[in-house]
């Protein structure tokens, strides 16, 4: 089941993909939800991000280049970092370059809404917590990443996690195939074999740290292929079962200087 | 004034304390309220986390010893991390050491409650949008430090950021004293006058990468002196202008293994 969120005549709604045609519903996605009745195509609605998170984890560094690449073991510590939620747009917003840097890299990703509270999950518990799939851009500026190590604020600029377009319930995450095209052309395409700390290892691993919420996002890592986007380049992320999420790319307006 | 969340048979409240009474009020604190009429004493209620923050934010490092180590200028680009929400606790609520590790680090500091949507703010732009001013204790695991310099994880175990006892609006920062006191002996006890990156070019800084918003919540750093914390301990944060939190530190329950 394909959910998103969608603005009609000014109004944000919340409905179901299916056959083609979008059908509203009322209530809460987590918890409980109905059918409203109406319906619409998909060229009368503008798209929105298919879920207002509650928080957004990345992991880092998270995919080899070929399945011979895999180390037999997973690191003992992955590297995990937060994205505001104001980083986040939807499938029809413009990535917006700031104004100190002249590229950011895009980075095509398999994102995780989790369903349920979770805490101190087994690896074998972790899938009966998982709601759904969507599509992220773990849109990042390496220029803003600390001489000490520290991603965050390269990782936390206004409109540098795209997501969308979908959420998607019925999806087997074992074998997707990540993408990205870049002004049409494809940079990134692996599949998610290629993952060096699995799903069900990421989240067992946080929700062991912290206590995980619905509408928790993760995203599980970018393959390798990533680049840098420019002013007017446009970005697709493709994962074919999902969707295809695609954002044009911008300047960011004036600020006051960042020293 | 002095904002506080509370219980009282088991209803969860907002008031304000004055003259050593809670007055409860209803609404929004960063929109409109009003008082109810009700009172009680301090004693009859079991305090809250005076805010459930939208996002906590924290700076690395940013106390120095004495003024005249204080740096001509500040660092080009500060450390700044986040917490997650599932952190934050209330004063009356213990500290749970993670059964992975022995102790933990406290680190009493100075919290900020974002008032109004914020960005691209200049320096003299940051007071208008400061609701006002709590105590934080930013625990920390460093056993949970990634060698490559991430924080994230020694960051964000669940109770690892205790916040209140409650949110003052009336507060000059530029002449307060952040205390720390374990097990009842002073450990920590600087002027916010040693903080290197200060308030104003902090949060500055912050809005000209992404969009701040009401409730976001600013750890302006911790002053020298931070120790670690055993099982049974008790560690005290104090700002006399704020107020006192003080927190139990207890181990946390067995959950599986973090491998």
């Amino acid at each position: 089941m394909k959910f998103l969120r969608f603005t009609i005549e000014g109004e944000k709604k919340t409905g179901v993909l299916e056959d083609g045609r979008v059908k509203e519903i009322s209530g809460d996605i987590f918890k409980a939800w109905g059918y409203t009745g109406e319906t619409y195509s998909t060229e009368e609605i503008e798209w929105l991000v298919p879920l207002e998170p509650n928080q957004v984890i990345g992991i880092g560094a998270n995919f080899v280049a070929e399945v011979d690449d895999l180390p037999e073991e997973g690191p003992d510590m992955p590297v995990f970092f937060f994205k505001p939620n104001s980083s986040v747009i939807g499938p029809s917003d413009a990535i917006q370059i700031p104004e100190t840097v002249d590229e950011v890299k895009f980075e095509s990703e398999l994102a995780v809404v989790i369903g349920k509270k979770a805490s101190g999950l087994t690896e074998e518990e972790v899938l009966d917590h998982i709601f759904g799939y969507t599509i992220g851009n773990d849109v990042t500026a390496p220029q803003y990443f600390h001489e000490n190590g520290h991603w965050t604020l390269g990782k936390s600029f206004d409109t540098f996690t795209p997501l969308g377009p979908v959420v998607e319930t019925e999806f087997d995450h074992t074998k997707a195939v990540v993408e990205a095209y870049h002004n049409g052309e494809r940079k990134q395409s692996s599949s998610t074999k290629l993952m060096i700390v699995t799903i069900e290892r990421m989240i067992s691993y946080l929700s062991n740290v912290m206590t995980l919420q619905p509408g928790d996002l993760i995203l599980t890592g970018s393959p390798v292929g990533a680049e840098f986007l420019k002013e007017n380049d446009e970005i697709e992320c493709r994962i074919e079962e999902i969707g295809s999420l695609r954002n044009p790319v911008s300047k960011a307006k004036q600020k006051t200087t960042v020293s």
